[in-house]
C-alpha cells in the first residue's frame, strides 16, 4: 500500500440525465468537499431522459451512463452515479475495475448501520415499488420502515424551496412517528444539500434521527473504498464477453 | 366479455438481440403452437448486443426492446420478451397497457406451482447472481434450489446440439440429486424446444420432474392473460410523465 | 407433441361442499368459457360441509374431494378444486398425474406477476391466518399486502348481491389506499363472476388495479398446463405406498 | 389458580392411524411418565390409514382424529396427536378449548430454544417437503438445518430395531457434521423411546447435541400448558359456524 | 431414565438487578408453584444496575448474572434468568450444562405455538428494537405482530398497580384490534402475576387471547426440560477455552 | 458544516481484551493510515478476558469496553471497537453521541455492497453461530455464503504466520469455490494486515474477490461518518435513564 497520509482520491460523478447545466450545478454542490484529499470530475450524459422517475426513464438513461463511465474510468479513482435509482451502476461494474457506487444502494446500506430501521423520503409515489424491489434484492427490506414522498416531481424541485423543505420535514416526521423509522434517507439526489435542514426539523420535534443525503454519503464511501484499495468483486461483475454490439458510443 | 370460444390471441414476440435471422428462427420454433386461437408477430431489435450474458448486455438491449414494444403494442394482444433475463420487461409495462411478459419471471413463477423447489439450468455461471437477484426481488428465493450452468455461451448453443443436450441433462440430474430440485427451469430461451428431451433424460434416471421451457410457458400464459382480460397493474407501472427524452426511436 | 392448433382441454371441476345444486350453478358460471378448445366436467362432493370457512370445514371436505378426484381423473385433462382454500389439492396430487390446481394457490401465484403487492378480499376474518399461512408456505408472504373481508358468510353471499358488491368494492379500495395493494384477488370462489365489477369500482376511483377471479384464473392456467404438457412434480407428490386404508369411496 | 403443588394433568393421546394394538403399545411407551401429577387416556382412530407417510395419508387420518378429539376433549386436560405430521391438530383446535398439541410443531418449536439449528431425522424422503412447508408456515425454516431419513417405512420400523437405530445414528451424525445441525429432532413418533440411544451414539463421536423425542416432548409441554392455564388462541382458532356437515361421527 | 413419577425439579432463579429485596419478593411470587415436584432457589446479583431498560443496563447486569449462575449451577436442575431481556443467558450456557432459560426467549417461543401472531406489551418504547432484534435472531420476527409499551419505567411499576393494569389492558386490546395479535406476551418480569387479569380484560372485550406471563412460563418449561433430560446443545454453547480473565467473582 | 478540506478525524480504538502490549501493537498496525486527516487514540481495557472466542468472553469484555468508551468519547471524533464480535458496541452507543463502530457489523455491511455474497473466514468454529446470529439481526443473513475457520485460536495467531496465512487462503478459496462467496471478510481483528495477502492468494487461483480487513474498514468508515456529520440514531440508542448502578469505573 502507498502512503495513506497524502493519498488523493479523484471521484468521477455521472449525472444520468440530460441537461448540460447539471455539470456545473453538481460541481458547485460538491465544492465544499474538495481539498487535498478529494477532487471531482463531474460529467453529464448526452442521451437519455430529462429526469428519472420510473423504470422507463431509468432504462433510457443507462446507455448514456455507460458512455460516461467508459470514458471517465481511466481518469478517476472511483465513480458515483448521481441518482438514487442507481441507473446503470451494476452494468457499469462489468466494464471497469474502478469502484462504481450508486447513490441509492450505498446510502441505504450505510443507513442500516446507524439505527433500527430507516425510511426513504423521496419525490413521487411511483418510486416506492422501485425502492422496495431494490431493498428486497439487497436483502434489507426488513430494515426499511417505509417509503414516503413529497409529490413534487424532480423537474419542479427548484420551484419552491421552502415548500419542498417543509414537505420533506413533514414526511420525515411522519416516517418516525407513524412508521417507526429511526433513520431518514433522502430518496433523490435532486435533494442534495437538504439533509441537515431536515435533521434540524426533526430535532425541533425532539426526534434525534440521522438524515442521510445520498450524494455526499456515496462520495465519502467512494473515498473510503479507494483508500482501502477495495472495488466490486470480479466474480459478481466479470468483464463482458467479446461480441457484436451496436449503439455504443462508449468503449467497454 | 366477448365469446371466449372463438377468441384469438395475437402474441407479439420481441427478440432482444440483434441478428435478423432470429425473426424467422423463432417463428419456426413457435409454429407448432399456431392455429385458430393463437398466432404470432415476431420482431427483432435493431440495436443492442448479439447475445445477453450479463448486466451490460442486458442494459444495451433494453432501448431496442422498448423500440419494438412501442411499435408492436397497438397490433397485438400480449407481448413476450424472448430472453430469460427479461430485458426491458418492467420498463415496457410503463409504456403500454397490453400485457408484457418476460420468459424468465413468468416461468419461474409458474415453476413454484408445480413442486417444492426448482432449479434453473442455464448457459454461464455469471448468470447465477442475476437469477438469484430476480428471485429475491420476486420473493421466491426460498423456492430456488440452485442455479446450474452448461458453460456453453449463447452464441455456441447451436454448435454441438448433442453435447448441449447431454450437459443440460447432466446438470438437471445433479440439480435434483444434489440440490433437492423437484422442478427444472431451462434458464435461456436459446434452449427453446429442449425441455421435453431433458425431461426424458431425467425420467431415464427415474426422476419424475417437470422441465419448463420458458418461451412456450410465457406464450401460453400470455394467452391465458388475454383470455382473462388481465394485464399488469397501472399502480405498479404508471405511464411515464411527459418530459424531454432523447435517443428514442420508439413512441411511448 | 400433438398439434396444438386443435387441442381440446377437458377441465374437471370439483365443488368441495355438499349441495347438488352447485353442479349446475358452477356449470352455468363457466359456460361462457366453453368452446372447441375447452369443456368442463363439473362434479360436487357427496360428503363434507355445506361451506368452507375454516380449518375444520376444510378437513371435513378433503375426503370428499379425494373421492371425486379419484373418479374423474381418468376422464379429464386437468382438475380444478373450486374453493379458494384449496382443500385436498396437495393430497390429490399424490393420487393422479393429471394436473390438480387450486383456485387459491394458482391465483395468488399469478397475482405476483401482475403488480407489486396483492391483497385478498374474502368473506370472513377467520380466513386471514389461513391465507397468510398458505402464502408463508408458498414463500410469497412478502408479496401479500393484506387480507380484507366483507363479513358476509359463504351461505349468505347470494342474499343481497348489491350489498356484497359494494362491500367488496369498499374493501378493495381500502386495500389499495391503506394497505398498498396494487392487485386485488377475490378470496372465495363463491364470488365468481364479480371480478370485473370490482375492477370497475376501483377504476371509478382512478385506481387502475387488476382484479383476479380465482375460478376462471385457475381454469385458464389448467388449459395452459395441459397445452404445455406440464403437471406437478412426481418428486414432490409421489404416489402413496400400498397399505391398509379405510373410509375411502375413491380409488387411488 | 388452584394449588399447583397437587395439580394432576390428564393428557389425551390420539393415535391417528388404524390398528387397535397401538392403544396398548403407546400406553406402554408412556407408562414411565405416569404418576401423581400425570396420567394418560390413549385412544386410536377407527377410520383412516395404517400409517401416515404423505399428504394423502394425512388427509385420510384427519376425520378420525377429529372424531377422537371430539369424544375425549371433555375428559382430559390436554390432547396430544401422536404423529410428527400433526394431522388434524389445527382443525381440532377449532372444536375444543382444551389445548391440542402436535408432536411435530411442538417439538420443532422447542428445538429452536436449545441450539443454533436443528435437523429432523425421519423415515422417508417424501416427508422432507412436508417438514419444510410446516417450518415455513411456522416461520422457523431458517432454523432447520436439514431433513434426513432412514428410508425405512413406518410399518417396518419394528422389523429390525438395531438397523433402525444404526441408521438413525448415522443420519444424525451426518446432520451435525455435514449440515451444521446442533440439535436433532426425531421426525416420526414411531421412533418413540430411541432419543436417548441416538444421543449416546452422537456422544460417542464427541458430538454433544440434544436429541428430541417428539411424543414425550409434546406430553411434557402439554403438562406445562395445563399448569399455566394456557390454551390456543380463540382468535386464531374460533369455533366453527353452525351449518350442515355430513360424515361426522364426532360431535363438535 | 429415573422414575418420572416422583422426580423433583429444583429451579434456580437469577434476579439480574441489584436490590436484596428482590430475593424475597420473587420467592413470594413463585411460592404458589412450589410442591413435591418443584422448588426454587432464588438469588439476586450483587453488582449491576437497579433495573434493565436498554442495552447499557443489560451489559452491566451480565457479569453479575454469570457470578450467580456459576455459583448456583451445581445445586439446581435448571436456571431461569428473571428478566425479559435475557441478560447473560447465552453466555451462561457456555459455563454450565444445567439448562439455562431466559424469560424472554422461552416465552416468545412458546407464544408461537398458541396462535397466529403475538404482541409483546412491555414498559418502555426503547425496548422495541431489542425485542425485534431478538426475534430476528431467533427467526420469529414474522410471528411478532407488534411491541407496545405502558410508558411506566420498571422502578415505578409498583407505584400505582391499578393504572399499570389499566395501561397493560389498554395496550393489549390495541395489539389485538389494531396490530392483529392473537396472543399477548407480557414483556417484563416486573409484571409477574398480572397475566390472568390482563386476559380477563381482553375477555371482557370478547377477545379470547392467551396472555403469557414470562416468569412462570419459563419456570414450567424449565421443569419440562429437566423431566425430559434436555439441555442446550454443547455444539452451540461449548465450554470457554482456558485463558486469563479478570473481573470474575464466579468460577466457570 | 465546517471546511471539509482540512478536517481532521481523531479515531479512538478500543482493544477489548486485557494485555497492555495491544495498545502499542494496534497503534503500529494503524500507523500507515495516519496523517493530516486522520490520527488515532488507542486504548486497551483493564478488566476482561485475554481474548474473545465466544459469548462468555464477549460478556466479560463489555464492562471494560464501556469503561474506555466513557473515558475517551469526549476526546475523539469516532470510536472503533477492535474486535469482529463487536463487544459492547450497541451498549456504548447509548452512552455517547460520538459514532461507535464495530469492526464486525461495519465490515459485513460494507461487504454487501461489493458483491453477491460474502463469506467470513475466522479463527474457530464456535464463532459460526455468533456471526450468523449477528447477520440475522442485521437482516443480511441471506447475503452470507458461509462462515469458515482456520482452527487456530486467537492467542496462537502470531505463533506461525505462514501457516496462518496458508490456512486463511485455503479456507477463502473453498469459500469461493464451494460456498459461492464473491467477497471474503476476515472474521477476527487479530488478522489485521493479512487481507492483501489473502486477496493475492485468491488471485493466483484466478479468483478476483475483494478481501476485507475489518479494522481498517471500520476506521475508514469512521472517518466517512465523521466527515458527513453522521452518528447513530438517538431513537435507537437513547441515553440510559438515571438509576443506581454498581460496578462502573466509567461515567456514562
Amino acid at each position: 500500500l502507498t502512503d495513506q497520509a497524502v493519498r488523493h482520491t479523484r471521484v468521477g460523478i455521472v449525472n444520468p440525465l440530460i441537461g448540460t447545466e447539471f455539470t456545473d450545478l453538481v460541481g458547485d454542490e460538491l465544492a465544499y468537499l474538495e481539498g487535498p484529499y478529494l477532487s471531482f470530475d463531474v460529467r453529464t450524459i448526452t442521451r437519455g431522459p430529462a429526469s428519472i422517475e420510473g423504470r422507463y426513464d431509468d432504462a433510457l438513461a443507462v446507455p448514456g451512463v455507460l458512455d460516461v463511465v467508459g470514458e471517465m474510468a481511466p481518469e478517476v479513482d472511483a465513480i458515483v452515479v448521481n441518482c438514487f435509482g442507481d441507473p446503470g451502476v451494476e452494468a457499469a461494474r462489468e466494464i471497469t475495475r474502478v469502484p462504481v457506487l450508486g447513490a441509492g444502494d450505498t446510502t441505504m446500506t450505510i443507513a442500516t448501520l446507524l439505527g433500527h430501521r430507516f425510511s426513504v423520503v423521496t419525490v413521487l409515489d411511483v418510486l416506492g415499488p422501485l425502492v422496495e424491489d431494490k431493498c428486497a434484492r439487497m436483502g434489507i427490506l426488513g430494515r426499511l420502515a417505509s417509503v414516503r414522498f413529497t409529490d413534487i416531481p424532480v423537474l419542479e424541485l427548484q420551484a419552491d424551496p421552502e415548500r419542498l423543505l417543509s414537505r420533506l420535514a413533514e414526511e420525515s416526521i411522519k416516517a418516525v412517528r407513524d412508521d417507526g423509522a429511526h433513520v431518514i434517507v433522502l430518496g433523490c439526489t435532486g435533494l442534495t444539500g437538504l439533509g441537515e435542514r431536515v435533521r434540524a426539523a426533526l430535532a425541533r420535534e425532539s426526534l434525534d434521527a440521522p438524515v442521510l443525503d445520498p450524494l455526499p454519503v456515496a462520495v465519502e464511501f467512494a473515498v473510503a473504498a479507494h483508500r482501502l484499495g477495495l472495488t466490486h468483486s470480479g466474480l459478481t461483475y466479470p468483464a463482458p464477453r467479446l461480441k457484436l454490439r451496436t449503439d455504443m458510443a462508449h468503449r467497454a
